[in-house]
């Protein structure tokens, strides 16, 4: 897939100058459907954050809500803490497509995609919201599960927090460019061209509770193609 | 593996009170063995940077040279150009290992591997250092691919910059439990266990310039296992 075939007729422009792509601006996409076909297909987000003037990142997982993307975790967590009172955020997801290489080392490169939401994180104050948020994060990994568990407590929910950030001011950059060289290089011999990579699951192994013959969790195709 | 049997027998403090692992301190490691091991086997970092007050996340491919964790890019970069000069980064590399399922959903998890690196960031200024750091980096992914391609010129050169910062205040955070329950869960009619998650590679697509029978490139198995 060429980056201009996939490239919208009606091209959406920055929602800011500081999400502007500015390096190979050919890459930066600012259309909401780029954004988020990128999240839907995304488990892991990494969340920076600033504490007395230092960055820190943290990995999560992630999940779309409409205009928003949510995260969650423990509510002694740290990073929840250092990010739910409106403080500024970047949450960023990255998807590994292929390696490429060419005949020179300068143009070796990689395809991927990748989305940055800069915005302010939210916390879920209220309860019910917090499970339904849960509930979409839950049936977005694994579709069906939510109801064939062990419903929530009360103690669990409080022990949660679930924060969120408006996807306003978003950039998505994608190479998928495939391998090129620069010109006569080409029959320079050395092997050129992609190599796939691939998140995929393993065999899934039961713990020791499994009743016989009950089948293995269905697990979302968007996130772990098949 | 139970996170207990992977631990060392002499456990190293953290190197500083803001690298400490708060939240499931158990998780935390911060020998520079285990930093080092999953380092080697990560492609791509996250690097956390500061501007006006706002935090950025770029993925980028980074590699280790001894103490120091590596990056590079264009030099028109503005994450490059934004964290060059002695500014406070953070980077981070993220490995998922297996999405964990329990009979509750407080008790999902998912089991990984990652590596938190503060420091500030210098940029490679002698160029005959920032050539034998490109061609590490070459060789840790592809091994013997280095001397195959054509020589970089001094223009390509002055185009790149590379960055490093030291690893000397980090830490590590693993889950490697795999799956539990609550107490009395377990019998709770619905599948507890894990799914692995891998990272592999697909079939390479040579480009139209490939000579019959040139083989594909080795590429590290240390990042990519087959």
């Amino acid at each position: 897939m060429s980056a201009s075939a996939s490239r919208p007729t009606t091209v959406t422009p920055p929602p800011s100058d500081r999400t502007k792509v500015r390096r190979l601006p050919e890459r930066g996409r600012y259309d909401r459907a780029t954004i988020d076909a990128i999240l839907d297909s995304a488990l892991i987000g990494h969340v920076g954050y600033v504490i007395d003037g230092q960055p820190f990142v943290t990995p999560t997982s992630v999940w779309r809500q409409g205009d928003r993307l949510y995260w969650h975790g423990s509510s002694a967590s740290r990073m929840l803490r250092a990010t739910m009172d409106d403080v500024p955020v970047c949450v960023t997801v990255t998807l590994l497509d292929a390696l490429v290489l060419a005949r020179s080392g300068f143009d070796h490169s990689i395809d991927y995609r990748c989305v940055m939401v800069l915005g302010t994180a939210r916390a879920v104050d209220d309860p019910d919201e917090q499970l339904e948020s849960l509930r979409i994060f839950m049936e977005r990994l694994y579709p069906g599960r939510w109801d064939l568990l062990r419903p929530v407590t009360r103690q669990e929910l409080k022990a949660t927090t679930v924060l969120w950030t408006t996807i306003s001011e978003a950039s998505a950059k994608l190479r998928v460019d495939g391998p090129h060289d620069e010109p006569g290089d080409e029959t320079w011999p050395a092997w050129g061209g992609l190599i796939p990579v691939e998140t995929r699951l393993g065999v899934p192994e039961g713990d020791g509770f499994v009743p016989d013959g009950m089948p293995t969790p269905l697990v979302s195709a968007r996130i772990f193609p098949a």
